[in-house]
């Protein structure tokens, strides 16, 4: 069994709360999005817990944050995660990674002991989505995925994203500087919230990442007729709602009928022209299924189509399905997997294996090498909201099972 | 048999085609809104129609333009409909009934007959829905219906109805003058296109209207919880996009099995946060039943909500309707229907009893005495859009009715 150096709660705790007190003062919420003014004030903070952690810091081409403290000649071991929100966000959703790494680092370098790997501490530049429509930008980089027209993508301002790394600190003309080679790295581990209520439910402190979904987008779109919604009689109707109130029923029966293997939502609908006089002439419909299973996706999108076409068909109403984008599943490493049972086992404590429904930084460092990641409870299931919370208990289980999973990774 | 002056259809579709032309230029379609300046401009031309027709000419208070022609002392016949256009609207739907009318009154004044009955003619101002969400604002006023609260409605411009009145050449501070007494209205027959399939499928050029359809509108609102779409379960969810999916297709059910007794639209929806990746968290969905029958507009009702109930309760969403407005139906006189259908008996055309989906100026006006209407087919059922229709044949079969029903009540 490894010795284990101890998390200080305490320090862990006081981190967090100051980071959140870097947030835009207009917004609900703890507000800090990706090139925002508070964002950017922040990770001068950020790199300064850095330094005072012991680690070497720098801001790369991408605008990542890069702690590094040197080990023997081997490849590095890395983890980090965000400190960017969504707007309205909380308080935990990527900074237990970032902050709770450097509680590693700092806990390292008080036992004294030195690591046969160099550590890195990644915080990683927005991995939320942006006002540019594109989220992980920092991990892309490292990936070496972020690409020149990724780098001239304008927000709604006019703005490109280089434009908004030069603000940020960056150097988008260096870009290609920021990509890892993939042997460098030995293995990245990344420790997050769940945002999901799993774990609350099962009533254990961690979960080990069995892998991140992949994700099917779609939008359908409904054809009909805009007739007088008193004159027309029902049979003479070609109502494009009733025909995506099918399809909406149907994403529900789709991913229900997976037992778990996966989710499938409905998020968007947009009805023309909308009046209460007029029937639905033309209806959008936006969908996605998301599975760590492949296989299952394909299915689910070639079930919604047929779903679709029938709607449509029994309304004589157009009805089609566009792809709108897809994103493989993530199996994580089960080198890293046992790695972090062995080092949770060590400590005492349980925990579930569960895929991760949402998208990570991990998903662009599976790209590098073998990638785990560790889960800790939201209260409620609850994220993206100012609710969000992890309780201290589990915020220091998480932040040593990070730490032993490290140090039995330095071990192999 | 009564005979009957001739219809003289060249110079009513002269009239059709010049009124037309009153249009704004910068919206498709025929566009002439109500208090729009081609509408204004547009009136001055009709009444200049009635005055060549014979008839004496006034605006009244609530804007209402009215062409008298002198009768016996009897209370007054009284013909008409509106000269407003929807947005992107068409040539008929209104103008059909006025210019039809004035057409009625040349043919009186060229056959040289004088009526026992004065003769009203009236384009009423207003009947299409407008930016103080208020329709038939003209007969409203003439059925004394108009209240001081309407004329206070106020359009995103922040303009009141009251100064929009004034624009068009009314005198609002005297709408009381507008408004008629019950008994000096002997009938009022309006001619309208149907807006509709039923008379077209039919293969008949007439309808004669048996009612006007009551219309109950509700808001059923669903509230769920905005979870993230990647990381709840399905059965950890409370979608309110479901629940709604499934109100839609139950308006189209209970509408359906009324077997033609009424028609029932879910016209509107609103979903938010409307996000791909958040769980739909409040909806709204607009919907409404018309039919003749009040009866079947309430049990309608009951069942849309015990619908939307169910559908919130298997989700864990909470759901409410909520009653927007109720118009009840109104039935048409038997007495003005039995001279319709003597009139068109005697002209040698068929004809077939239909309700009215739409609302209309004899809405308002059945406060006053007894009402009838007659329905010219609409090609493809189709009105509200530039390609509104009436073949030629088929107006010239409506207007000869509404003289030929009008010569039948003058003689009772």
């Amino acid at each position: 069994m490894i010795r284990t150096p101890s998390v200080d709660l305490a320090r862990l705790q006081s981190d967090l709360a100051a980071l959140a007190e870097f947030r835009d003062p207009d917004s609900p919420g703890w507000t800090r999005r990706v090139f925002s003014e508070p964002y950017v004030r922040s990770r001068e903070w950020v790199a300064g817990r850095m330094r005072d952690a012991g680690l070497q810091v720098r801001l790369d081409a991408a605008g990542n944050l890069i702690g590094t403290l040197a080990g023997g000649g081997r490849s590095a071991l890395v983890t980090g995660s965000h400190t960017d929100t969504v707007a309205g966000g909380g308080r935990f959703d990527g900074p237990v990674g970032v902050l709770g790494a450097i509680e590693v680092a700092r806990c390292i370098r008080d036992s004294g002991r030195s690591l046969r790997h160099e550590l890195r501490v990644v915080d990683f530049l927005g991995e939320e989505p942006n006002d540019f429509g594109l989220s992980c930008v920092g991990s892309r980089a490292v990936a070496g995925t972020l690409t020149a027209d990724h780098l001239g993508t304008r927000d709604p301002s006019g703005r490109t994203l280089a434009e908004a790394l030069v603000s940020a600190g960056a150097n988008p003309r260096r870009i290609h500087e920021a990509a890892w080679a993939a042997n460098t790295v030995g293995a990245f581990v990344e420790l997050h919230i769940e945002q999901g209520p799993v774990l609350e439910h099962s009533g254990v402190p961690i979960g080990v990442v069995s892998g991140i979904a992949g994700i099917e987008r779609v939008v359908a779109t409904f054809d009909g007729q805009a007739d007088h919604a008193g004159t027309t009689p029902m049979d003479a109707r070609h109502d494009a709602l009733c025909a995506a109130a099918d399809a909406v029923l149907a994403v529900e029966r789709l991913a229900s009928e997976g037992q778990g293997a996966g989710v499938g939502t409905a998020g968007r609908i947009e009805a023309l022209p909308g009046a209460l006089n007029v029937v639905p002439a033309r209806v959008q419909l936006w969908a996605e299924f998301r599975s760590v299973d492949g296989a299952w996706l394909d299915s689910r999108r070639r079930a919604f189509e047929a779903a679709v076409s029938e709607a449509g068909r029994k309304r004589g109403v157009g009805a089609t399905v566009k792809r709108l984008s897809r994103t493989e599943p993530v199996v994580t490493s089960a080198e890293v997997r046992t790695a972090m049972t062995e080092a949770i086992g060590s400590l005492g404590l349980d925990y579930v294996p569960l895929p991760s429904g949402a998208g990570h930084d991990t998903v662009q460092m599976s790209r590098l090498g073998p990638v785990g990641m560790l889960f800790v409870p939201s209260v409620g299931g609850r994220s993206h909201c100012p609710e969000e919370m992890t309780s201290p208990e589990h915020l220091e289980a998480g932040v040593a099972a990070l730490l032993a999973t490290l140090l039995v990774l330095d071990a192999r």
